[in-house]
């Protein structure tokens, strides 16, 4: 028996690629999955896959992929081309988030997407993030890391127009150990319209992005210059 | 002293309106909130506004609003033409789950966006959702709405390559009880790029359906026929 | 027996004088204690007591009682003179927080400090805030009083240079309800500082305030010998 | 004093034998109770017996065992003839639920029970459980391993006439960590009749399919005379 | 838009038929889907339908209802002949654990299924339980109903070699309190191959003790060609 | 089927008799229980009957209990003479805790033994308990019945040599709502050899302090040849 | 500044002497408290002291103490002269709890008094314990040590009329990880007049054990005119 | 792309200094920060800085800190002579929460701030707080540090007139694991005016402190023209 079936269709069916999350996987399956997806002449992307973890594989399959150790990710057959620039800005609240905003990066990297990365506007010291408020608000989808208290969801929610997706690190100690603080924050925001993932999960919000960017909306569908709502006064 | 202050400019800076949240406010405070927005002729979205608290508004409130008890909303002003059509389904594991998805609706038909129904497609009869998902498939943005175990999300979300939002109710007993088990099950899913809300937060769905819907690609800036990874195989 | 015996000698120790909680109180242990104060001629603040509750306390506690049902709070034998005054801001996340804000502020004047409110400044429209800031940098004790996911927390902390209580409120639902997302967003607060009271406990913010706001007290100030074991039995 | 007692009659009362959880247990312990059986010449099945602590095992209890380190279990005096097959099917979500899969499946072999493994048939990938499903439906009992968001449990709850039981897993992580979600979804499918074990709980999967199999035991196979307080004692 | 689909193929499917849960529902939903069936000449359980809803039913509603209170559940269409007797029986921990366990036994009512109830053995009086210890015995699958720390589960797998599921119930309270306890009493079980359902869940237990009894279903009890993704539309 | 067996031999084995928790039952369960006592001359203790379904019993039922709203216990059959006198004290965080503390030595006076009850010596003013600790320590056993933070435990168990029971209340909000606070205070606490019931549970201290009382039966005191099972065999 | 205050007059005030916590404290810690109670000549007990951290000691700290890496604990100053005999049994669930039934045995006898290990009588096998209860029954008091679901603890309360302490301990996995469920049944037993201490707390429930024993101390016995806040007058 | 913005105007703001929480940032990450500190002469506090992690600086790094394992601190650049004295106390329940205080020792001396350390005055032997109240109560500011069941908290609260700040530790095991019990029992205290930080939060205490010491600040203390939004670019 096969220990795995990969699902080389999902592309077509859901715009996202299949991916593999290596962390409860034992090197020997990941070893055969790479050299599976190898024989195909497949590209294929790897996740959460540890250090210890990538130096157990064979090596034709640490010579195939090309590691990360920083986000733990691992790509099989090289990135395309870059195909969309400037659509989705990464905005990461603390230096510790970087991991988890770099996995979201390379997800979209392995896609043809590329993305801004703006780092360390915690909203300890707003300033930060106003520096930079304008740029973030000409991107279409805006993914924002963040640990702790989470408060810089909210933050960004109130001040940009794009497609927001939030994602909740395990930074923090005590009652923000894990994640779940900034996850509830996230997801009980006073700001409206802000989707959430799941703690630490840069790749799931990486593939939320891409399904919003694929959309299919002709030109002419949307409203030239459109705010949903009438309003008087505009900034 | 004055107890309240909307936020007016809100659109223009995040695409979606202020609305009032009722459930923690006393009668008093939203009758003054409705006499202020009155006042200065502004369209206002009230949510979570149970029926006896609507009772013991002040008449003219009463007058003034447009109520629906069974999605709890009141609409100040009137709805506006219908400026998007086909663009957001709205999908609903079970017959419970209605109200939910219908404050997803109506605050969607309070930004003038029209949205498909999609009832009682609960996946313990799968052939349900199968007779439906081709028509879902065209939409741009999908508002998954299921409580219990919420497996809806994750079987959807493997099937459309549309935007998808995951609102978790508090349909369900024992350990479903609050719709925990469903926001997990959502945040938790085995198929990626769901972007998951508060539990029963219909008018938080919407409000990230707006902002993915207004976002503002060029048409040149989208790859024709696209989908972002390679892929022979199609479906 | 006596069902209570009352702490007067409290304010002499510890600065803040002992309240009654009346939630878990039946209104004849309340009459009871209200009686007794009366008799020796005591002021004495009543907390959390709902309006239906004080609807069946005697005729005589009613009359002797200033209610305000907003607050759920009594006082008893009137306010003291106003001693301090701007000294402690209290600040709102939005309409809803206002009965918690206004305990506090009860609790305050019952001890002759006044406060400043300001009210409805959530962050999701962050320019209320900011028009208030000036204003609110100039007290020496800041409560800030939010629910939801609390990020007003961490932003007020981030701004001000005074002394901070937060007090997380039970506003909100789905993972925010009971409060517990507020409570540890501000704990988790990446502004630091902060200092936290128990949920929706505007009266323990008060008494916070009250203890920094004295500072060492004047010998004179202090009742003469207070030992922490007073009066009768010592050691 | 002895530290264990065998309650070697089990399988009469109850139809299945006792097991020996290692986990808690030292390897003195564990020393022991394999030597104490081994004397008396009776089968023994270990379970969650770490490759670490397998090797801390003294040589004679190491070379009695059939030890296989991916289910962490050992067999003391091998195994029986097959009796059933084609009974029991084991359905497994992901390639990361395998070595729970196949603790039931060593467990199953134990009492003579043949399974199926069904592998790698995720619900992301809805077309690979169809694939299966009509051969999954010819058995008596479906033993269905997932972890994550456990959506498997209810498709398959709702595509098959089996009796059916859930074993969630402890794979994932944020809101998934540990297996409570998955086994949360379980309890709380929509898709109803199936029945739940304990997290990673495969070994006990294997057992209540055994107790299902059984029906009610033939007389003969019962033990003359079997009281639930069986044996030499007797109250 | 129809609001309910009923799954009217379920039990050609998975052996047990839909029902009703008509907690989360309106009255006037399962007003609709009581006229519904009625109109196809349809069977239907509903269940959780307390008293006052049931009250607030339509007049040609109720009178079509055979309803219990006790067990909150309606039929709809009347008993079928019994066919299977002495198979199930359902023993109950407390006086007060009842209501679910004759949720259980209507069910099995409802599917042609007697059940034995064995009442009030809980086993802080152990001799209770060992008075019908052996009748217990003598039956296929046992439904073990009890609340607070749910010890009778693991006293009477112990005791029996009959299939067992565990229903835990609400009763309790302090840390009991919503039946965490009991369910997680069962799921930890020391006695093994116990299958565990939902809190409360009288239903789901019946449910499972009907798919344990139908074993593999001859060929001409089940649907011609029946396809999981039975019906018109297919993929 | 009768609906309750109740276990009058409990005394004998335990040393404790069998009480009617009524919270979970129905008046008709409760009135039948009580009619079935009454039929054999049996005195019975009725816990958490609240005063709604007290009311709603039968007029017998209701003239045979002597029913205390307070603690909500009913006692048939009258108190015995008191044997034991001094032995206990009780002492009560809180007014609030009151109803708790009484519960427990109801249950003793059932039992046949008095209480000393020492109220409201909450910590917060550690002169109140200091005044009474003399008097406390003379006690062979004492019930600390405490909410909110639960640290009269702790202070009391580091004070005096006698066995030690603590009663955690629900008294409390926020953090301390339901009464988990209080709990875990008491199991954590840092002076040691306190042993903890569940959460307002009056009834099982008042138990387990008369199982500390009773030490080893005396022989004539037991029955002879007193089997746990032995149903026939009576004492 | 001392790092640590030890409170030798404990014993006096309590019953039962001041114990080393020695897993939060560091090596260094522990080598000064040895030191300065070997220096004073005082016995000590140390409790969760790993292997590890014992083999970082000093050298004349191992040497003073007697180490049992078993129940991690270490004796300074030997054992005293066996002063009870036969009133304490501890009575075990599994193998896997030994370790802190064996605690418990230690620390008792640290305090003079001797106990009786019941090993190996999980109720999964019910004659064990039968086998045994007589036995049992006999002592005064009874710790019961059981993890897992922790039926044993209501199991022998219905047995025994002794006063009994359970131990939850954090033998399991999945829901049992940690020893909640197992101190969650132990506090919501059915069976009445069980207390119950920490998870894994052999240590506490020892004191306990003592607490119980000691009754009244005989006035000789206690120091005269103790008072608890006398640290400058010692007994 | 720098990964890091340090936010230099903080003091000026609000009254206390960024420092650099080290447990979620990676060595690369650290010297970076150091060597950016290091080139603009800038003071810095590191925290959460573990041995290990300290190891595997770069020698520079290493050089230029002033590192104190114990407390798990770095400073930067020395510190300042100190400003006040005798202002702050910090009160610490055991032996075993010493490093969390420590911490907050340290916090202060970074900022030119003096503490008292009343070490080991747990509340189980209460003489040893008794004998050091009066001096604490000389204090300003309390910073009372305490793991389990957090008794003392309360206990201090109730016998001094001083600004409080509690800081719960993760110190205990079972139902105190994590320090969850004592954070609640902080917040649920019956002594009120106590401020609470996060678990293990000695930084964030003294944080709290230094605003409650720093009172309004001196106009020339502060930046000219501060604004919180200071600089460039504004909206």
């Amino acid at each position: 028996m096969t220990e795995f079936r990969l699902d080389w269709e999902r592309a077509g069916r859901t715009g996202t690629s299949e991916a593999v999350l290596c962390e409860p996987k034992s090197a020997a399956q990941i070893d055969a999955i790479v050299g599976h997806a190898t024989g195909l002449g497949r590209r294929l992307l790897l996740t959460r896959l540890g250090a210890r973890k990538f130096s157990r594989l064979s090596l034709p399959a640490r010579d195939a992929l090309d590691y990360d150790a920083g986000t733990r990710t691992a790509i099989l057959g090289g990135l395309p081309e870059v195909r969309g620039t400037g659509r989705v800005a990464i905005v990461c609240g603390g230096t510790s988030d970087l991991p988890v905003a770099r996995e979201a990066a390379r997800t979209l990297a392995f896609a043809g997407e590329a993305a801004t990365l703006v780092a360390d506007v915690g909203i300890a010291g707003l300033w930060r993030l106003m520096e930079r408020i304008d740029d973030i608000r000409r991107h279409r989808v805006v993914i924002a890391v963040a640990g702790m208290e989470g408060a810089l969801f909210s933050v960004l929610a109130g001040l940009v127009p794009c497609a927001m997706i939030a994602v909740p690190t395990s930074v923090g100690y005590g009652v923000a150990e894990g994640g779940r603080t900034a996850l509830h924050a996230a997801l009980a925001s006073c700001a409206s319209g802000l989707a959430v993932v799941n703690i630490d999960n840069g790749f799931g919000a990486a593939h939320a992005a891409l399904r919003i960017l694929m959309g299919t909306p002709a030109a002419d569908e949307r409203p030239a210059g459109a705010s949903p709502f009438n309003s008087r006064s505009r900034r």
